[in-house]
């Protein structure tokens, strides 16, 4: 019985927020700063492709249009480029929509479960808790690896889907093409394995480690990709899901008919095109995260190994500052990284790799805080 | 117990997918067409404003950026035009994203129940099928007016939500705001009712027909606004509603952190500046609307009274012409307008107001088709 014209299903009011990175307009208004680089959110550090630009800019005046509802252009084109069926794929605001139309589609509140590893990706947590459905978790193993074995243990023939983050966030780790081969052929005959390859663009070689160019051998495998990231269109929400074709008209019918906007759709296009951002993106990365890696080892840090355009790292343990007092220093020099207080990990800290000057200043103010 | 990896919920299975208006692109590539126009899907018909768009190409290089979750600068830009406290305002992908994000919030699954009128926007019976909340549907009056009564009588202790469209879609028909303040303090104490005022813009004096001005005199009343219609946002996804501040905040929790996209953000408050783009809107569609069914009547159709942008009629019953045959007959000239089949009218029809000379051109072609 409803009380009043405000109270909501107690899923709703345990759920705690999102914590997302803060913004640089936040940190210049707050600290009264010229410069502040952001390297909290793992944008891409080169910005917005020139074709793409170009594309918003052309498509600007369509934006009072509605979009094709599906943007089966672009279904196609995403389809085209991994060599899948369209029918087999699903893009969404975002794979962030994706995530929850696995969800809602495939779980039945207060029957069914989802499993997937301690820390993860928090969407996966709360749109579980927002759909009524009961969330198992495997923590990882104490070098960010995944426990095969417990997350086997956690799935049972209620499970309607394991989540995997490959690359995973926030460590980088990577796990071989396989050990999820050999995982997915272990789980029960209605447990749909869902691969989050939202970095894997950034993985050394990809083919080592995503089960996406054999996707046709897997039928219990989903694999999400997203535009936000190497692609650079983290702000027009563009991410999308390669699943068993059956199941990919379901979300398709469930997902809000306009959920993809226009320009996303023209944009995403256009990026789809660009090699040679994709290529120097990649490039900018790998080059960025060495970079970061051998600086931060050589400040006294502690660095996991990355696969990502992140890196996960701990300060020298010599170094009695408390991580607060060090991440509000480096807002205070106009450096935004990310705390990973909200995966459990307290003590811990994620960098973005952005461009060789950007991580040179990171490294810079980071020394000068160090040594105070 | 779930049999295989792409079986779905029985509630996802049985949803009837959403039909959407076709798009110009593909009436062209089917009839082999120069021409086309589009007066199926309520955009407006003056495009986007000049500010929006400057808006679009200035923030285009912005794209590989997160917008600041929940767009908290657009959200302070909407309260202020309508003079309410921000916290009370919820930003969505389209009004769409509000109208699930509060079934899923208010409405326990299996417990809680929807009402609202038949025919009405297919978003709230598909998202309430898709959350496994029971739909309650009065049906409209001969008129197409609402059924106050009997709409009261469907509402319960259970009922989390009542959704009322005014003006409503597709009849344009807007009921008084004394009809909507006696049903909303007629109500359970734990019903919210929903006045989705997503043509409210083009209402004759808007004041006469809407709480908003009011809304603080009405603690169980939400209002949604889009950004789609008047503000001739539609392709890129950006409405709102205003609510109790305690509900609002329980939606912004449950919302999918990113689901504005930064573009929407920066057209919307160029949007909300254009005071001459919204005028010449709304006398555009006044005018339009006038000459539309001044017009229509004149071939002999039956044509509804719409407070909106646009217009429901029926073809003259002396014209044995089947629905489908008329609505093809169009399309092959190059004119799109909307069937109400999937709204339970098979015999009627939807038409946008275009611009003067789409408005001619529209009825010109029915004209042909009629005295053939």
């Amino acid at each position: 019985m409803l009380q009043s014209p405000d109270s909501v299903r107690p899923a709703v009011l345990g759920l705690e927020p999102y914590a997302p990175g803060l913004s640089i307009d936040e940190i210049r208004e707050r600290y009264g700063l010229d410069r502040v680089i952001k390297l909290a959110s793992n944008e891409n550090p080169l910005g917005v492709s020139p074709l793409v630009r170009e594309a918003i800019e052309r498509h600007a005046g369509l934006a009072f249009r509605y979009a094709q509802s599906g943007t089966p252009r672009l279904a196609r084109a995403v389809a085209a480029r991994h060599g899948v069926d369209p029918a087999r794929v699903v893009l969404g605001n975002g794979s962030d929509e994706v995530i929850d139309l696995l969800i809602r589609c495939r779980a039945e509140p207060g029957a069914h479960n989802v499993v997937t590893a301690r820390p993860c990706f928090s969407l996966y947590t709360l749109q579980a808790r927002l759909c009524g459905v009961e969330l198992r978790e495997c923590p990882l193993r104490g070098d960010f690896s995944y426990d095969w074995a417990g997350l086997r243990a956690l799935a049972d023939e209620n499970t309607a889907l394991v989540f995997v983050t490959t690359p995973d966030n926030p460590s980088g780790f990577c796990p071989p093409a396989a050990e999820l081969e050999a995982f997915a052929r272990s789980l029960p005959p209605g447990a749909l394995l869902v691969l989050d390859e939202a970095y894997m663009d950034f993985a050394d070689r990809p083919e080592d480690y995503s089960l996406l160019p054999r996707l046709e051998e897997f039928p219990n495998v989903a694999v999400l990709r997203t535009f936000s990231k190497c692609f650079g269109l983290a702000g027009l929400r563009l991410g999308y899901g390669i699943m068993p074709a059956d199941l990919a008209a379901c979300l398709c019918r469930a997902r809000l008919p306009f959920s993809v906007n226009i320009l996303a759709e023209a944009a995403g296009l256009a990026a789809l095109a660009d090699d040679d951002f994709i290529a120097a993106s990649r490039k900018t990365v790998r080059l960025g995260r060495e970079q970061l890696a051998r600086g931060l080892r050589g400040l006294g840090c502690r660095v996991w190994p990355s696969h990502s355009n992140f890196l996960m790292f701990g300060p020298p343990e010599s170094r009695r500052l408390e991580p607060e007092a060090l991440f509000t220093a480096l807002l205070e020099q106009g450096v935004i990284i990310r705390r990973l207080k909200s995966y459990g990990l307290p003590e811990m800290f994620r960098v973005s790799v952005g461009l060789a000057e950007e991580n040179d200043f990171f490294m810079d103010c980071l020394k000068l805080i160090l040594e105070r």
